[in-house]
C-alpha cells in the first residue's frame, strides 16, 4: 500500500484491447482504485462502445495512438499477432517514462516483437495474468478474474527496477500473486501448464466431432463420462490461440514431442495387456492434482463444484 | 410410476461394491423408496461397517452370496476386472429370475466375464450410467449423481422384456434418462467420449510430472492456464481405469489412432506456421460445447462455475 492513500497507483492507465482479460484488468483496477484515469483503446467501435456503457473505461477509442497519449502505464490485451500493429499504432504516441506492459501467453515473442519499435526511455515489463475463462469480449470480463491467480512478469535483467516494482504492486492489488521468470523460462513452463494442454483438448474435440461410427449427437448426449472437461478449453479464442502456438513454436513442439512419447508408452501397455503399468502410472497422477488444490489453485469441491442439469 | 404406489419397484435390491457408484446408486434408491430391502455386498469389512453406519444399505455383508441370496436385482459396481471372481462367488446363491445388472463403462466384456458362470434363467442386463465424480469410497456417494445423466443399458436382443423395462424404470426413477444400445457400440462411443479422455488425461499429468527443466512447484502453480481441468480425470481411481482400458482395448486403440493422427496434423501447422489450419481448427471446435451446454450435459457457467480461491 502506498502512504498515501489518496493517491492511485497510476495517474492514466491505457488498456488496448477490451476482451475478456482487458475488460477484467480495467474492472479490477477501478474496483481498487488503482488509477486516476483509465483509458481504453480498441479497434472496434462497437467494443468501445460497449466499454463505455458498461462502465469500465472513462474514456474509449479506436485511436490506439490517443489512447495511449498521456499514459504512464499502457496494457496491451490483444492476442499478440496483434502486437506488431499495435505497436506501430501507438509508438510514437508512448509518454517517455512509461510502462509498456501486456497480459499474453508467450512472453519472448513480446520482445521480438515490441523492442525495435519503441522510442528510447518507455520501459518494456511483459506480464502474463495465469487466469481467464473459456469466454471473450468486454462483457465477459469480471474484476476478481485475477484473485489468487499468479501474474508472471519477465523483465529483462538490470535498469527497470522502479517501473518492475510499479507494476508488481499493481498486480499484487488486484489480489494476484506476482513472480518473476525469464521471458525463455516462461514460455517453457506455459508451455507445459497451458499451451500444448490446450492444443490437446481442441485436437480430441476435433477427432470426435469427425467420427462416422459414432454420432456428433452421441458424443454430446455421453460427453459427461470426461469428454466435456475438454471441450471447455477447446471453446477459447481461437485467434488467441493460434497466435500462441506460432509465437511459442519451439517449446510447445518440444512438450508435445515428450507428450506423444508418454502417450506411445500407454498405448503400447494397452495393446499388450500390461495392467501393471497402467495401474502404476494412474496411481502416481493423484498427488499432482492434491499439490494443485493444497496451493489454492483448484476447488476441492467434486467434479469443479459443476451444479449443470442438477436438481 | 407404478399405480401402486406403496409397494416398491424391487422386493430386495443388492448392491455389490460401496464405492462412489455402488453407494449412489444405494442412497438414490433409498430416497426415491424404490426398494423394500436394500442389501450391500463388499469385500471389505471396513466399508461394509461404513455403509451401515452412513445407512444408505440395511443390511451390509463381506459375504458376497449370502448379499445376493433372495435379491431380486443385484447390481455389480465393482471393477471389471472383478467381474469374474465376484459372478463365481455370487453364481449360485442368485435366486431364479433375478436380474443382474452393473454399472461398469465397457459392456462387452461383461457378458464375456459373466455369461458362462449364471445359472439359467437370471437375466443378465448391462448398464452404464455415465456419471461419477472424481472421488472414491463410500463417503463420496451421492443421491444425485444420476439425475439428468444418461444411462445407457446394453441388453441382449430378444428374451430380457420384462426384465428390460424394470431396470429402465429403475433408472429412470432414479433421475436419468435411459438409452438402449448394443454394447459393441457403446464400447465404441464411450471410448472416445469418456477412454481416451481419461488416458490423455493421465499421459499429461504425467508427462508434466517427469520434466526435468520446469519443476513439480511451477507446475503446481501455473497449472490455472489449463492444465489443472486434466487433473481433475486423471485423479479418477486407478484400479477401475486399467480395467477399463485391459477391457476395450480394441476400441480405445482405434480411437487412439485417430487422435494421435489428428495431434500430428496440428503438431505439423505448429512447425511450418500454418496459422489458417490452426485457426479454422480451433474455431469449429466451439460448436461441440454449445450443443452440450445446450444438451443439459453440461454447465454454462464460465470456467464449470469454479470458486477456487476466489474471494
Amino acid at each position: 500500500m502506498t502512504s498515501e492513500t489518496t493517491k492511485p497507483l497510476i495517474e492514466t492507465l491505457t488498456v488496448i484491447g477490451l476482451g475478456l482479460i482487458g475488460s477484467s484488468v480495467a474492472r479490477a483496477a477501478k474496483k481498487h482504485g488503482l488509477a486516476g484515469t483509465i483509458k481504453g483503446g480498441d479497434l472496434s467501435d462497437a467494443v468501445c462502445k460497449k466499454a463505455l456503457e458498461i462502465g469500465f473505461v472513462d474514456e474509449a477509442t479506436a485511436d490506439l495512438g490517443a489512447a495511449v497519449a498521456g499514459a504512464d502505464v499502457v496494457l496491451l490485451a490483444v492476442p499478440i499477432g496483434a502486437f506488431r500493429s499495435v505497436g506501430e499504432a501507438i509508438a510514437a504516441s508512448l509518454k517517455p517514462g512509461a510502462i509498456l506492459t501486456d497480459v499474453g501467453s508467450v512472453k519472448l515473442a513480446v520482445f521480438t516483437q515490441l523492442e525495435p519499435l519503441l522510442p528510447k526511455g518507455v520501459h518494456l515489463i511483459p506480464g502474463h495474468p495465469v487466469a481467464g475463462t473459456e469466454f471473450s469480449g468486454p462483457e465477459a470480463g469480471f474484476a476478481e478474474l485475477f484473485e489468487n491467480r499468479w501474474c508472471i512478469l519477465t523483465p529483462k535483467s538490470g535498469g527497470e527496477g522502479k517501473a518492475v516494482t510499479l507494476l508488481a504492486e499493481f498486480w499484487t492489488r488486484l489480489g494476484s500473486k506476482v513472480e518473476f521468470m525469464d521471458a525463455e523460462h516462461h514460455d517453457l513452463v506455459l508451455a507445459i501448464t497451458s499451451h500444448v494442454p490446450h492444443l490437446i483438448a481442441y485436437n480430441i474435440v476435433g477427432t470426435a466431432s469427425d467420427l462416422e461410427e459414432v454420432t456428433q449427437s452421441e458424443v454430446i448426449k455421453y460427453s459427461a463420462g470426461g469428454f466435456r472437461d475438454f471441450t471447455r478449453i477447446a471453446a477459447s479464442d481461437p485467434t488467441m490461440w493460434r497466435d500462441v502456438f506460432l509465437n511459442n513454436k519451439e517449446a510447445v513442439l518440444e512438450m508435445l514431442g515428450r507428450f506423444v512419447e508418454d502417450l506411445t508408452a500407454l498405448q503400447r501397455a494397452i495393446r499388450w495387456g500390461d495392467g501393471d503399468a497402467l495401474f502404476n502410472h494412474f496411481t502416481r497422477t493423484r498427488a499432482i492434482r492434491k499439490g494443485i488444490i493444497e496451493a489454492g489453485q483448484e476447488t476441492n469441491e467434486p467434479d469443479f463444484g459443476r451444479r449443470d442439469g442438477k436438481k
